[in-house]
C-alpha cells in the first residue's frame, strides 16, 4: 500500500468496502479528504477507487484497530461489525459512529422492535423469541393476530435474506424451530396490509442536529428494492412531516451519529408502522446523489465529522432511482456496451455503476432520473417507466419496450 | 504502488494530477471506472484520492508511455505536454484525447490566433511575432490599434501568468524583445474595450456528437477567475447561441475530442471575440458540478471515450461558482475549522476542495450556489454576494460583511 499524504483534513475511516463506501469516498473527495475502507478484497468497489484500502475483515478485533488508528472516526458501510468489538473500540477511545448502542438498533430487530415499542413508535405486531424453551407462545401468537405471518432472523439478513413467510402455524413453528436451533432469534411478525412502503432519510450530528430529506416510496421485487421514488407521490403533507418527525425523533432518542433511514409501511388504512432502520447511507437515498442539493453520502460524512448539515432540498420536483441488478444470465454485450446504448437513448440517465461482477440479483449500480421544473406529480408514470427501461437494458441487454434503434 | 483490480471498464489516463483529475475521477467512479493518473508527486490533488498513480513527468516520453500503456485512451488535466511527446504516443497507436493537433491550439496562442482568424472567428486584432529579426513590426502595429496593448508569451501561461499589459510602444519593445530572447513567440494583442468576459463550455466526441452549456459569465480579478455566473445574466437569446453554435463549430473545425471551453470578450458594443481556449475540463465549467445534470467531468470522459454524450441542462434558474484562493496569509483557523464555521451559515454552499496547501492566489478549492426555482436574474446579485462571502471567509477566515454568530 502506498503511503497516502495527509490533506490535512479529517480522516473517515469507514469498515466495509462496497458501494456505499465507494460513493461515499466520491462525496469525501469534495471535502477535501480521502476515505480509509477497511475491505475483504481488493476488488470490493470502494477498494476499486480509493487509495487508502486495508485489506481485513469487519469481524477481526485487530483488523479494526488498524483501519481505525489516526482516524477521526469511524463509520460503516454495513451493520455486520459485532456489537462487542465496537464496545472495545470505544474502550480504546475511537470514535464510533453510530456508537454502538445505536447502531444495535439496526443489527438486531428484536432489540428495535422493543426498543421502538417502548418508546411509542407504530410497529407491526409481534412476537420475539431468543430461546426454543418459548416455542409454543408462537401458536397463541398466531391465533391473536389472525393474519399471513413473516418470520425474521433478528440478525444477518438484508435484501430479503433472513426474512421468511409462514404458510401456516405449523410452518411458523418449523422456521422458528430451525432458526432458535441455530442460536439465532426471532422476530414474528404480522404480514401488514401495505398501500406501499415509504422511507424517510434523515442524518444527525454529534451536536444534535438533524436533517430530514423529503419522504419516498420504495418499490421492492422479491424483497429486494427495485425502485425509489423521491418524494413519495400523494402522500398528503401532514403524513409526511410526520413521518420525518418520528424519523429526527427516533434519530435522537437512539443517539444515532449519521445517516439513518427509517423504513416504513403505509398501511392500507393510511396508518405508519416502522419496519427497518439502517445507520448508513441508504439504497432509499440514491436518488439524493442527483436529486437533491445535499447527498446522503455527504450528509453522512458531516454528520459523523460533527459538521454542521447541509440543504436536504430537492432540485427537482421528482427523482426516479432504479436500482441495476445481475441478470439470471449475464448479456453477451459487455456493460460498456450496454451503457453506450443507453446513453444513446436517454443522455439524461444519470449513472452510478459500482465495478462488481454480475451475479444475478445482485445490486451492480443505479440510475436516477430526474423529473422537469413545472411538470408536477403527472410525470411520475414516464419517469419510472424510463427508470424501468433503463434499469433492465444495463442489466440484460435488452430493451423491454421492443425498442431497436436501427428499425 | 498496489495493483488496481480490473473493473472490465474503459482505463482513462489522465496526465497532470491537479484538481481537475482529481474531480474528473470523481465522475469516473460513477462510470465503474477508475482514473489512472500521472502526477508529479503522491501530494499533487488527484494523487491524494485516486488508488492508480503513476509518478512521473508529463515532458518525459518514457513516463507518459508508462501511464498510457494498456490504457483506452490518453487525456489531460492541463495543456504542457509538448506536442512532438504527443506525436510520438500517437505514433505508438496511443489514443491521444484531443489529439495534438487539436491540442496545440490551447498551447500556443499564436498558432491558436492564425488558425481562428483562418476560420472565419471573430479575434482582437493581434501582431503575431517568433523572431527578434521582426521586433520592429511592433511599431507599426503600435499606431495601427492606437489602444492600450497587451503582450502574451505564445506559450506556457495560465492565470494571468505570461500575460503583461504595455503602458506605451517602448514597454511593448521591451516586454517582446525579453520573451523572443528566450525564444518564446509573442502575441501582441489590442487590449479589448470589454463589457465582461463569457466562456462557451461544448464537449465532442470522435463520433462527432457535440453538447454545450448555458454560455457564462466569468468575473476576473487580477487575471484570474474568481465567479462564474451561470448562465450570463442578460444575455441576449441568440447571442448566447451564437457563442454556443461558435464554440461547437471550433470543437468540429480542430477536431476536438473532450471539451473545449471557448473563453469570450464580450466588447462594450456586444460582439464577441475568442480570447482563449482550453481543451479539458476548465474552471468555467466547475458550477456543472452541482448545476447541470451532467458535469463536465464525467462529460470529457464520456467524449474522450465515444460515448454518447450527456444532457447539459441546468438543475437550477442560476447557478454561481467562486473559487477559493489560497490568501496573502493564511489564517490561524484550519481549512476544517472554516468549513464548519461555512457549514453553520450556509447549509446550502457545495464545496469542493482539492487538498493543496494554501499559498496566496492559489485554487485551493471552489463552492457553488444554486438559485431557487422560481426566482429569476433578480436572485443573481444574491448569490454573487453569499458566493463571495463564502469564498473569501474559506480563503481568509474572515466575514467580509463583519457577521459574527455570537453578536
Amino acid at each position: 500500500m502506498m503511503a497516502v499524504p495527509s490533506t490535512r483534513s479529517p480522516l473517515v475511516a469507514m469498515v466495509g468496502g462496497g458501494q456505499l463506501a465507494r460513493m461515499t469516498h466520491q462525496a469525501a473527495i469534495a471535502l477535501g479528504q480521502s476515505l480509509r475502507v477497511l475491505a475483504l478484497a481488493a476488488d470490493e468497489p470502494a477498494a476499486q477507487v480509493t487509495p487508502d484500502v486495508m485489506i481485513g475483515s469487519h469481524t477481526d478485533l485487530d483488523d479494526l484497530r488498524r483501519v481505525a488508528a489516526g482516524a477521526d472516526v469511524l463509520t460503516f458501510d454495513h451493520e455486520h461489525v459485532p456489537t462487542e468489538l465496537l464496545e472495545k473500540l470505544v474502550a480504546d477511545g475511537v470514535n464510533v459512529a453510530p456508537p454502538p448502542q445505536a447502531l444495535v438498533h439496526a443489527q438486531d430487530k428484536l432489540v428495535m422492535r422493543r426498543r421502538l415499542e417502548a418508546l411509542g413508535a407504530a410497529v407491526p405486531r409481534y412476537l420475539g423469541l431468543d430461546s426454543l424453551d418459548r416455542l409454543d407462545e408462537v401458536d397463541a401468537f398466531v391465533s391473536r393476530v389472525d393474519a399471513p405471518l413473516v418470520v425474521k432472523a433478528a440478525r444477518g439478513g438484508y435484501d430479503g435474506r433472513g426474512v421468511r413467510l409462514a404458510r401456516d402455524l405449523a410452518d411458523a413453528r418449523e422456521i422458528t424451530r430451525a432458526y432458535l436451533a441455530d442460536g439465532v432469534p426471532v422476530v414474528l411478525e404480522e404480514r401488514v396490509e401495505l398501500r406501499r412502503e415509504l422511507s424517510a432519510l434523515v442524518a444527525r450530528s454529534p451536536f444534535g442536529q438533524g436533517a430530514a430529506w423529503p419522504v419516498v416510496e420504495t418499490v421492492q421485487a422479491d424483497g429486494i428494492c427495485v425502485q425509489v421514488i423521491a418524494p413519495a407521490p400523494e402522500l398528503p403533507e401532514g403524513v409526511a412531516a410526520t413521518a420525518q418527525q418520528l424519523a429526527l425523533r427516533l434519530a435522537a432518542e437512539l443517539g444515532v451519529v449519521g445517516v439513518l433511514a427509517v423504513e416504513l409501511f403505509e398501511t392500507t388504512s393510511g396508518a405508519l408502522l416502522v419496519n427497518e432502520l439502517a445507520m448508513r447511507p441508504h439504497n432509499s437515498g440514491h436518488w439524493t446523489m442527483d436529486g437533491s442539493r445535499t447527498s446522503q453520502f455527504e450528509q453522512h460524512l458531516r454528520a459523523v465529522l460533527d459538521y454542521p448539515l447541509g440543504d436536504t432540498d430537492a432540485v427537482a420536483p421528482v427523482t426516479v432511482m432504479a436500482n441495476v441488478l445481475g441478470a439470471a444470465r449475464t448479456p453477451d454485450m459487455t456493460v460498456d456496451e450496454r451503457l453506450h446504448h443507453l446513453y444513446a437513448r436517454m443522455p439524461d440517465a444519470r449513472v452510478h455503476l459500482y465495478g462488481k461482477d454480475e451475479r444475478p440479483g445482485r445490486k451492480v449500480g443505479h440510475i436516477n432520473f430526474l423529473g422537469d421544473q413545472g411538470a408536477g406529480v403527472a410525470q411520475v408514470p414516464k419517469l419510472r417507466e424510463r427508470a424501468e427501461l433503463a434499469a433492465h437494458w444495463l442489466s440484460h441487454g435488452q430493451w423491454s419496450d421492443g425498442w431497436d434503434p436501427h428499425a
